[in-house]
């Protein structure tokens, strides 16, 4: 058997034109490609893990991903610039780097950095159009702030998951931080960036999304702060808000260490 | 005849699907997009005045227009909410006021504020393949701060003009500010944006392109800053550098007032 080389590979990636992460037979995703430019350069399949499935249309500025390299072949910094050549420019490799051989993407992975954008300002930006979800009615900010607060911490959270029945063990769920940034759109820009970010050990099917969307009717008055609470409670995902659309979301990181323990 | 009143119009507008502001049988422009919405909303033929033609491919964040708008028909608040309705969102009508009858966007122009973005890093940002000029070589923004300082002033541009042919007047022409600034491209990304910012009187065709093409060329080290000097003086578009790439363009804003006697 050939020798291999573990490595973790750090993705950004525009999601708009990928069904995702991983593989679907419905169209073309970031896996895929990857796969698929790592077989042209090692003239051999490699599998590649990553640290998160991303939804159709869902951004990454950090996706953490490990791939077993025949190890002769080239040296990482020269693999980088391989793939950076030859990758769409909706992929870029940032980082490149080798890892203990037992190391998994996927598996080791600690926690996650999920940031989800939203403009909210009288007029749209035409330049953040794909990748910010605009709102163009004044958000309560505070109120948000507050249902976010609520959001956080060590919960069964079947409310926001989009398909309860397809998760097959536990809903528990740690989000150790779950915050509402405020940021100025810019000039000439009126209004804000709101940004939410959740910080969390692991994600049922569109939790962030619907943690999002939930936070929004908040902000938007059609449902009160507190009310968070009683829906945590409930497990009913029909009571939970809409889920907000894939474009605004981004996973910005993946830490690795020790088991979290929960 | 019918009343009418005068309104200014700031438009924000993504370039990549245009042929420019100004009606061409090549494509869309901006220009006819515009017009084409305005006469759905008032029911007649409304001619719209840019300040300036963007070429294909630039952007703009503060594009100015003047129209005569049929005055009894909608108050400037509501024209504006209709025209951002029924716009496509790459093109965003930021402001809309009336102004005095005689005021005409092109004429009445002093000041042009363009920006040209770089991104100078290692690894490009999937995000701002269509809005920066990506460059991997790290550029001597020292060098290049020099040749900018020796392009403002008052000087015949003929060295910076695509066509100079196309001229019917002067070449002279008044930038009153050709600066370098550098700006942190922002995690995850390593390396910088950098903005050359020309505010000038009037521009060449392409102008600024070329001015930037030959800036980088300077901060690539192919060329001397003090070189700049000879190359202005030569007005010999051939002595150049190559005209950068339409996409890192944004006109930011366009100022009016009192003729500024050049």
């Amino acid at each position: 058997m050939e020798k291999t080389t573990n490595l973790k590979l750090i993705l950004a990636y525009d999601g708009s034109s990928f069904v995702g992460w991983q593989r679907q037979a419905s169209g073309i995703s970031v896996q895929q490609v990857l796969e698929e430019t790592l077989e042209k350069i090692a003239g051999t399949r490699v599998i590649a893990r990553g640290a998160s499935r991303t939804d159709t249309g869902v951004h990454a500025m950090g996706m953490a991903v490990s791939f077993h390299w025949p190890a002769e072949r080239l040296a990482p910094e020269k693999l980088q610039r391989a793939l950076n050549a030859l990758l769409p420019d909706s992929i870029r490799a940032l980082r490149l780097a080798r890892v203990s051989s037992d190391f998994h993407a996927r598996f080791d992975a600690r926690w996650k950095l999920y940031r989800y954008r939203i403009l909210n300002a009288p007029v749209a930006d035409p330049f953040r159009r794909e990748s910010v979800w605009f709102i163009h009615r004044p958000l309560d900010l505070e109120g948000m702030r507050k249902a976010a607060g609520l959001m956080a911490g060590r919960h069964d959270f079947s409310s926001f998951a989009a398909n309860p029945g397809y998760e097959r063990s536990t809903m528990m769920r740690h989000i150790r931080r779950c915050e509402v940034i405020r940021r100025r759109a810019g000039p000439p820009f009126t209004g804000n960036e709101i940004h939410v970010e959740v910080d969390g050990n692991s994600f049922l099917y569109k939790m962030v999304r619907t943690m999002v969307g939930t936070l929004v009717e908040v902000g938007l008055g059609k449902r009160e702060a507190g009310s968070i609470r009683e829906l945590i409670r409930s497990r009913d995902r029909k009571l939970a808000g809409k889920t907000a659309p894939a474009h605004g979301l981004y996973l910005m990181w993946v830490k690795y260490g020790p088991p979290a323990g929960n």
